[in-house]
């Protein structure tokens, strides 16, 4: 008959799951039985304390509706998100760095076509964008597939509003025959992620804040090549020493070059100017 | 300027956490960081298995509505509810042992005075049970507060009928002058714990069973003693070596006494006779 010790019960529990048909399944439930049970031991969890993870987690639970994803947010500020992202390009690559795909990311993003304005009919400073997608040997990629949303002047995204009519900041364009996307936006401005439900109340206890540096966000994916899921940082901006998320490298930060009033070089008229942000993306060949 | 490696990253997290004012969530915050990340690293937790994780713990937090607690069940049969009740007993006591509140507990069951029929109206077998309260000195312990709870026939509770009207199988007594609680119920058969969401396909994925054995769940509390959560499980029946949750412990397993046709000790006639359970429990003063 099984009594159970607080000695012999991580050995019940992993004995039951030794016996998982798939052995990475298998190696998955053992490790995070280990160290889920080795939490506990270490800091003598109390049931009281049980039941305020409980609590805590069925709350964010909950709070995953919509346009949010609560559980990649707690994710991204324990920094495990970017650990993942970090195990996953172990292998050292002249590609360009990556960083979190974050919680606002949408699968069936708007195509737009290049030239494109993803930021018509909203306030902020315009920015146009060109993004040179390359192999890590230097050739243009055509046809690349390339993904991009960002924040809206009060720091916002699309699907962050409820009551939105279709997407804006956000579009899927393809790279031209010289690996070229080049479109419209507005400057991002640093915002803080929404601190409204469980995480942000995880935050506050732990003296935390909540923002992230401004950033436009990338996916790229072309034949024959690994994809790459990065952001781009404005450089000499706010909180990029101490982004909520972990998510910046120093080779994301890129200045903005910015343009008294004028015509753009694609023709568009700018009474008050507009800045430009040129980038280059070498994804490592599969 | 930040760029957090595989190998930094973890202190960047700690280094955030630190500044956490309450040290005891200081404390865990520390502790769940480093096993979390510990976790990832040994298994080499990938992007994909990563969503696929997210995707898991999201569809166990949705699942979590009415008498449904999904991360209570997850807890349970990953071990974690066992041990952190067997943290919480480390002292050792003659008290009578402790297991796992489960899910199926509510704050408010039906006050019931003694000789009431919890099971009253449902088929099954007849079972008087008579709950003897006591401190671990032997000394009876008046005016204890008793909830009690237990599956049908069907191996359902009450809560887990979403048309029900009012409860059932459930209710909260008070101990006499002698310390004891007598009411009547029937013998509750094993059951399976809900499969049907995620806690179930974990299970199915790992080749276990999702069975609990037999038994009557006990909350008492008494003025100037512990709390005490238990089970008493029926004995010779399935499932005692192999419970789903780790509850199972030697001292809870008891025998309930068969009678034939007749009259029970408080006049009640049994035409099909009835069975008994009498078990003393003992509290340890606080």
């Amino acid at each position: 008959m099984k009594y159970e010790t607080e000695s012999s019960l991580t050995a019940a529990v992993t004995a039951q799951f030794a016996k998982t048909p798939d052995p990475r399944l298998r190696e998955i439930l053992l490790a995070l039985t280990s160290h889920l049970h080795a939490f506990a031991r270490e800091t003598a969890l109390t049931i009281e304390e049980w039941s305020q993870g409980i609590e805590f987690i069925t709350r964010t639970g909950h709070m995953c509706q919509g346009g949010r994803q609560e559980f990649i947010l707690l994710s991204d500020v324990l920094g495990l998100s970017m650990l993942v992202d970090a195990i996953e390009h172990r292998t050292q690559s002249s590609a360009t760095d990556s960083t979190v795909l974050g919680p606002f990311f949408v699968d069936d993003a708007p195509t737009r076509l290049n030239g494109a304005d993803i930021g018509a009919g909203l306030a902020g400073d315009l920015l146009l964008v060109t993004a040179a997608v390359t192999g890590t040997d230097g050739q243009p990629l055509a046809d690349a597939d390339v993904v991009v949303w960002q924040c809206d002047e009060h720091g916002r995204y699309d699907i962050q509003y409820p009551g939105r009519d279709g997407y804006f900041l956000r579009g899927r364009f393809r790279t031209d025959a010289r690996g070229l996307v080049q479109f419209w936006s507005i400057v991002p401005p640093a915002y803080p992620i929404p601190d409204d439900g469980p995480v942000g109340d995880l935050l506050t206890a732990s003296g935390r804040h909540p923002w992230r540096p401004a950033h436009v966000h990338f996916h790229i994916a072309a034949a024959g090549h690994r994809s790459l899921v990065t952001h781009l940082f404005v450089a000499g901006e706010d909180y990029l020493d101490s982004d909520v998320v972990f998510g910046v490298k120093p080779s994301l930060i890129v200045d903005l070059v910015p343009h008294g009033p004028g015509t753009a070089p694609d023709g568009r008229v700018c009474p008050n100017g507009w800045k430009s942000l040129d980038h280059p993306f070498q994804l490592a060949a599969l």
